[in-house]
């Protein structure tokens, strides 16, 4: 950015709407609450050397049985994928068992979204668990930012608009903002009243988890800033950054 | 619908998006406030014959021509597009000029979604001009609904999904809703407090609209139930639906 101009921030709803954004030269953050995006924070603050995320299952065992020592882990519908040795949940990997291991990730929607987008400066992930991190990191940056939800099945979600809200409303003013996903955003912050849980009690997501009995991961996904960590992608890895 | 069992109600916030909704046998309003859908409901209550509604300019002229004594309309970048005789204003057809008239309309973002939607019961068409009509028609039809936003450029914007709240927040209680597009919509209507214009005031297209001085139409299209009719799609013709 040249003389003063504030860089812009823009929210894109859903990977189906992701064409109609310009990722080049971006920092682009990855949103998936429930869950990818927080187990990628967790793990990584918990000390893993790194999370390759990966589309599919059968791709995961195959990485996996190639990295000694690493850690196989996805779920499909609420359960262990058959194969896998690990879920989805961002309290399977405290440090005392993640620390300094690969966890090979196999996830739909995150992962999917994360390959699509294209020319970004940098793709880091978001998570309520490392909010002001994000935030912090993206002031620092000074570039164009585009918060990418990665929604359920395209579908729009309201726990990864309402992340993107909270991070707009931290950094708004290091940023110019025309956008009306940002401002629906920042609306939907706004009517959480900061309780994000309770917000997200009627989401659609929240509902399919909790038939799963899934809770109580769900309260730790909606949790402010427990894992300080800005978890970026480097090739096909993604590690924390270092600058912080 | 069976046995007490409501039908169901969904929000799409994008053309873009539509393909991920199911609208066989549905209800699908058509939502386009700044201005394709907020002309045609005043243009019809005046007293219109039919509006048809064209993506092209040329089709507009050429359909204006075959059609005796019908008014072709349509705006390009705020301006009367050039070949036709009137623009996008729902100020501009009042009674003493539309009656009994043929209105052949050229918009780009609700003509397009509205040749999108396959398969439907009947297509209808929003705006907060016809909001209590709208919602007495849904409610009476007893069949699942789809709010469709016509978007710009197939981006999220905030009148067409404000509108959609409204609708929800008066008919809810007849339908299930398990839709985070809905929920949504409905948060961002309680955001506004009724307010439409002032909320709408930092939105991307206001600001669009106000460069060419359009706030006074702005308004207008955002004031509820001026024109109490409910348009729906016969063929090629949208006309004033009878039963009410």
């Amino acid at each position: 950015m040249t003389n003063g101009e504030k860089p812009s921030l823009e929210v894109c709803l859903s990977p189906a709407l992701l064409h109609l954004y310009n990722t080049a030269g971006s920092v682009v953050v990855i949103i998936d609450i429930f869950r990818a995006t927080s187990t990628i924070t967790a793990a990584l603050h918990n000390g893993a050397e790194c999370v390759i995320p990966v589309a599919s299952v059968a791709e995961c065992i195959a990485l996996g049985n190639s990295i000694p020592g690493s850690i196989t882990a996805g779920e499909r519908d609420g359960k262990i994928a058959e194969g896998l040795q690990y879920g989805n949940s961002p309290l399977e990997y405290p440090a005392s068992f993640v620390k300094d291991k690969t966890l090979v990730l196999t996830t739909t929607n995150g992962t999917r979204l994360l390959h699509m987008v294209q020319g970004a400066s940098v793709i880091v992930i978001g998570s309520f668990l490392n909010l002001q991190a994000i935030c912090d990191f993206l002031t620092a940056q000074n570039k164009n930012v585009l918060l990418g939800c990665a929604s359920w099945k395209d579908k729009f979600n309201l726990e990864d608009t309402l992340f993107a809200g909270a991070v707009i409303d931290a950094v708004q003013e290091s940023f110019t903002i025309n956008c009306d996903s940002a401002r629906a955003a920042k609306h939907l912050y706004a009517q959480s009243g900061g309780n994000f849980i309770d917000f997200l009690k009627d989401s659609s997501h929240y509902r399919r988890l909790s038939a799963y009995g899934l809770e109580h991961d769900m309260a730790y996904c909606a949790t402010p800033n427990l894992h300080p960590v800005v978890p970026y992608l480097n090739g096909r890895e993604i590690i924390a950054w270092k600058g912080l």
